[in-house]
């Protein structure tokens, strides 16, 4: 059999269904999107008052949004908390505060594993020399240091000790240690960094739209001290947050229950989606509850076999023989997920 | 009588309720907002499809409004429209920009006249020299030179062919000349330099929410030759506009004859306010359809006379003389601001 041309941009992000569809235009309608680490269930948020978009975002529903964040992610008491349009906007910032020397001419920047790619990207542009290393020791010996906590696409969890320690190792000589929690949603609070936040050194990032699964709202936050917090607004500017953002992410993150609730659902939906995958044949490598990794000798070849019927998974251009599933929502994306897993024998 | 004390943020901006809410206690609610340049008249979306909020803003649609936007702003053939999340992002990310010199330590920009204070303080805020001139001629002679067309708060208007040579002059040894035509939306066709975006030395900036009545949305954008369009959407980053804001503004751009409609409607209602105003005492200066600068001795008094009445204005720390007025929208509104201006023999 051919194997459809790659869908390779220079960096490969989800959500694709535009590519997929021109690389797969046979395959059924509607197609399921597994290909982002987005929640399938997004939260049933009210109806957005006409003010949301006819005036200007608030300067204080800004400050009152902030504020619940800084509650619903237990943020450390030293910490400030900067609201801004999704995660990516501050992986766009970091590179340009102030406050980063002009003088040299590049700064050293040290990713944690294979990632998410914007990180090293965004450091590039900037001028920053960018290596990948596999040791938290590593990361503390440079100038800045990056680590997806738990990692997408493999779900390693770095105990928050241990980066907080690196944190404060980094502090010492004037470094700093960005911490992308972008995916910390559904664990234990005891992973996450925020109580550290606003110490010396660290800042977190948390993603508003995967566990919430509103990522067109564009919602994000930095969590920090003063001295990082002041030029990172000053490098968003004002009315960086839409108003929508601000009412749907101030309903959403007051609603502790809802994300508890959302948790456990997904937590055993991951088990129902690894034993699928095991049974046909994949081997686990690991995940968060809104997507799991697995790996396959064939992995290209299930690509192709599911996107021909309209499921559209994860690849990973470094690594051929990985792919990541993100959850169905529906019991009838469920039920085309199993039959297109059950129906492979005779097109791998 | 005592005069309230002074709303006097480091940048003044309109739309600051929630200080004239604290100023003046006991003004009527609810307040009317004068203090902006936003039309009072939305844009009549349709209602929102739930993958607005729930897919990550969509690569085609981006593209989608970005052609919409090319032909409603009549943009050049040569020119690249980026949409950002207001004319806000742009004013930010243009002094950050890769291509910007690094090895010296300052940019030479020139600002004309008084003008919206934004952009000089992101400029400054990355280390450029930032000087006010009165001329064209001047700001030619600027590394980097910012035109506000039509200028916000007086209106002023420099002919599209002048700032096109200016560009040209500036083109011509490295330089760059900034249009924001963040009022533009209201003026005949030929008032706007869009026709010449594309050309080298030159980024024009269009405003979305200020004309629709929807500056919530956070939409704005940059139309520009592709040598500046490419390192401008580097520095946005990926997802930079929302969901809401793609088809909201898809939808408003692509309907010419509602704008054309709201024109002449605000201009008429422009003449009105003017000869409430002149009835009132006050000197009109300028402005646009959107907003009136007028000239009283006892501006600062007039300004806390009618908050008290819930009626918010714009004024000038640098131009105490000053206030700007924004168009009521209701019947309602423009009564109770007549009241107020018929009511000041007593208390002022």
């Amino acid at each position: 059999m051919s194997v459809s041309p790659p869908i390779l941009p220079s960096i490969l992000h989800g959500g694709r269904l535009d590519l997929a569809r021109a690389h797969f235009p046979q395959a059924p309608e509607p197609w399921i999107d597994l290909s982002t680490g987005v929640s399938p269930y997004p939260y049933p948020f009210p109806p957005l008052a006409p003010e949301v978009f006819t005036r200007l975002p608030d300067v204080a529903a800004l400050a009152g949004l902030e504020r619940i964040a800084a509650a619903a992610y237990r943020a450390g008491p030293g910490a400030q908390v900067v609201a801004g349009a999704g995660t990516q906007a501050f992986i766009q910032s970091l590179p340009r505060l102030h406050w980063l020397p002009r003088s040299r001419p590049a700064t050293r920047v040290s990713v944690l594993g294979l990632t998410y790619e914007e990180h090293a990207a965004a450091w590039r542009a900037a001028g920053a020399e960018v290596a990948r290393v596999e040791t938290l020791e590593e990361i503390a010996a440079a100038e800045i240091g990056v680590v997806v906590n738990p990692n997408n696409p493999d779900g390693r969890l770095e105990p928050a000790a241990c980066l907080a320690e690196t944190a404060r190792a980094m502090a010492a000589k004037g470094g700093l240690l960005i911490v992308d929690e972008a995916f910390a949603d559904f664990l234990p609070a005891e992973a996450s960094l925020a109580p550290h936040a606003g110490e010396d050194g660290l800042v977190l990032l948390r993603s508003f739209g995967k566990a919430y699964g509103l990522p067109g709202v564009r919602l994000g936050f930095a969590l920090c001290g003063a001295a990082l917090a002041e030029p990172l607004r000053a490098t968003l500017g004002p009315w960086s947050v839409s108003g929508p953002a601000l009412a749907i992410g101030a309903a959403a993150l007051a609603d502790a229950p809802w994300l508890a609730g959302r948790g456990v659902a997904l937590a055993q939906e991951a088990v129902r989606l690894d034993g699928l995958l095991a049974a046909a044949g994949f081997e686990i490598i690991s995940g968060t509850s809104l997507f799991r990794l697995v790996r396959h000798a064939a992995a290209d070849r299930w690509f192709a076999h599911l996107a021909r019927r309209g499921i559209l998974t994860r690849r990973f251009g470094e690594r051929p023989d990985r792919l990541r599933f993100g959850l169905p929502a529906a019991p009838a994306a469920w039920e085309r997920l199993e039959r297109a897993l059950e129906s492979a024998q005779n097109d791998l």
